[in-house]
């Protein structure tokens, strides 16, 4: 039988693991996926993510894909490999796609979204999915600061000091901040993200928010280039990754 | 200084936990409490909890009281017990109460939900709040059935066969079934409940819901007086004690 290349879409609670990648002594995302669909197939498979996800990080539509030569139709994969899944991961659906297909190289747009609650009493069933931060958010000045992102620019100050990728430049599409009763959600979609990205923006962006940096200090971090002038960057628990597009 | 009595609200996710009850060889919500009390009072309380909630059931609004003679203002006691409680246990507030309040015999009523998420996608950020059950609901056919329920009965069909309290006969003054987007919720409120009174009710209105029993065998089931007539009980995860009124 031909080798076929099938697509993943996954949603996974990212608090009990070690990030997606496949590490030496840790449970992740990548091995635990890795484990069921070589059980399933019988052959060992290899999955590609699109999102390196870190630990603690949730999503809600991660894409990967991996080659296999077994027979296994597509339509019973999802419902075999969910049997094998510990609850907080899952697999959405399943769908061969030609060989030229790759959930990395071809990704055209992610879409981000981090959650922060500001009520003082910790929210105990929403304490995995969010930055618990008791205190007054000015969204107003934050949203200008989110603005300035939009576009295309380079994004080094708000990449984690060890991103040894040759460009920092990324396109964001769209950055928002909105209430939402207890929460202020960050929404930030670009065409891709450098390592820790997005929570660097959103500690900065807290900075803001709090009344301690002003919009203008906010522009200088994004033209200084330089991690060291951002903020600190925010806690995983807040983050999802919530779509990928082809 | 005189013994004080302490009034507490305590919210939970009960996922980790083997219910409320101190166990001798588990962990428990009122053994983990306890401990943070009587680290932060220097001398052994013991919490005496309303609802002796079930292994995996959760609570935004469990009340409790102790007693203690050390100095701890209220104010203070609820940041110093949450520092030393896990992330999944919060203590809402303190209040000191007349010697004469009892988190137990006071009860006038409690009122509990219960969450059904019936889209095939495993939830996986609910998963641990939900009773993940795909399929169709019929929420017409359990609004009949929960109308039955209201009124002082004897609730015997719907009490754990080893509940060996005197009677059986409580009042339920609310027992609603709702549908919001992807979700069932149940809710009911009673002067009191029997050993897992609202899972076996949850559980016989899905029989009921998705097609399998009748309202008028509800009917029955509710007149029998007899564990064996009802429905499975429903998992514990989708129960949240809600409120408890004095």
């Amino acid at each position: 039988m031909p080798t076929r290349r099938i697509k993943l879409v996954i949603n996974y609670d990212g608090t009990d693991y070690f990030g997606w990648q496949r590490q030496r002594r840790q449970r992740t995302i990548q091995q635990t996926l890795e484990d069921a669909i070589t059980h399933l197939c019988g052959v060992p498979v290899e999955l590609f993510g699109s999102s390196r996800t870190d630990a603690g990080v949730h999503a809600l539509g991660q894409v990967a894909h991996f080659d296999v030569d077994t027979r296994v139709p597509t339509s019973n994969l999802v419902k075999a490999v969910n049997n094998l899944l510990p609850q907080d991961i899952t697999v959405v659906r399943a769908d061969e796609v030609p060989p030229t297909f790759d959930a990395i190289k071809n990704t055209k747009r992610k879409l981000y979204r981090y959650g922060i609650y500001t009520r003082p009493v910790r929210p105990v069933m929403d304490i995995r999915y969010c930055w618990h931060r008791p205190g007054k958010l000015n969204v107003e000045t934050m949203t200008q600061c989110a603005d300035m992102l939009i576009g295309t620019h380079d994004f080094k100050s708000f990449a984690n000091a060890s991103d040894k990728r040759a460009s920092s430049v990324r396109t964001i599409t769209k950055c928002t901040v909105t209430r939402e009763e207890n929460w202020v959600l960050i929404d930030v979609e670009a065409d891709g993200f450098l390592y820790n990205m997005v929570r660097n923006i959103v500690g900065t962006l807290v900075e803001v928010g709090r009344g301690r940096w002003t919009p203008s200090r906010f522009a200088d971090i994004l033209k200084a280039r330089d991690r060291s002038f951002a903020g600190p960057i925010a806690p995983p628990s807040g983050l999802c990754l919530m779509r990928i597009e082809y």
